[in-house]
């Protein structure tokens, strides 16, 4: 079943929600023009005590789902400002062993603040996790209680969908904020005007 | 001639300074008590503009370290605080990616402060870069001309150096800090008192 669904899909967007207590993960399939979810799920940290072990478990976790979904690319979930400067160390090592896996496979890195992966699902900045899950059950039409006990997993499933939905908007000029945007510092660009 | 020294070597420790514009490593040989330099060198990531491709570089040379050297042991130069939650995210992500080089071939890792490595190879917490250096020429017996164009590298080997010397020590059990404290602690644990 989901082996024909990573089969069919015209491209497969894998995304990360990086935490060093658990990490979520959610594959989402392109066909044509419609996203659907693949699968998600956690990976458990918590009961790994040494530091190292769990950055291993990571980078091994990662790898598989590497592995078995064959991503064209990989969404990262990335606050850049955190609480202190030794917790961001640790979420920088997580994400780290996490890209590595990625990286060394040659599957390109995206990363989105929350507030950006909310916005992109929800239409505002300052959702609620479970206004996220929500929108994400009715988007890609998902069973509620396939959901609901991997509430955490929803926001790696949500980082890839942005990243779909951010991919899949008609390139804007670094610099312009739209389109009304782009043809005013760019007039030579566009024809007809 | 470096095919001979791995080869005659009974461990292997490598040292890693993580640095998101420069990465430094030093390959230490363990001849029976004696430890020697193997090899010592920089990867360069000031001309990669992308911050993923310089993580995808990072993992590909110390991955490339590691399958040719085969090191037992990893140590890398870790401060725990540093100047900014943004700084200390990517440091974490340069390390992370270190990490999973050596984490991924079952490679233990230590983890040292600058300062701890200063301690060890010089007596003193607040040696400069320099004193480090020429320490670490006449401990390991390196010529001058080969040490200097490579300052940045000294650090990887003295994280290095620094790894042989602690765990070299005898083994203290965790809370006490010399033997007089251990047996003061454990009485019961050491014979013939």
């Amino acid at each position: 079943m989901i082996e024909e669904k990573v089969k069919k899909a015209d491209r497969i967007i894998i995304g990360i929600d990086p935490g060093t207590n658990i990490m979520g993960y959610g594959i989402l399939g392109i066909y044509g023009k419609k996203p659907a979810m693949i699968a998600m799920g956690l990976i458990e940290l918590t009961k790994i005590g040494d530091h190292y072990m769990r950055l291993g478990r990571i980078y091994e976790r990662v790898s598989m789902l590497v592995e078995q979904y064959c991503p064209d690319e990989m969404a990262i979930e990335a606050p850049f400002f955190g609480k202190n400067v030794q917790s961001m160390l640790k979420l920088g090592r997580a994400q780290g062993v996490a890209m590595a896996a990625a990286l060394s496979r040659q599957v390109p890195i995206t990363e989105y603040e929350p507030r950006k992966i909310k916005m992109a699902i929800t239409g505002t900045g300052a959702a609620s996790k479970e206004q996220v899950c929500e929108m994400l059950r009715r988007i890609l039409d998902i069973p509620a209680e396939s959901l609901l006990p991997k509430l955490d997993a929803t926001d790696a499933l949500a980082a890839a969908l942005c990243h779909f939905y951010e991919s899949s908007r008609p390139v804007v000029a670094k610099g312009a904020s739209s389109w009304k945007d782009y043809i005013a510092k760019n007039p030579g660009k566009v024809k007809g005007l």
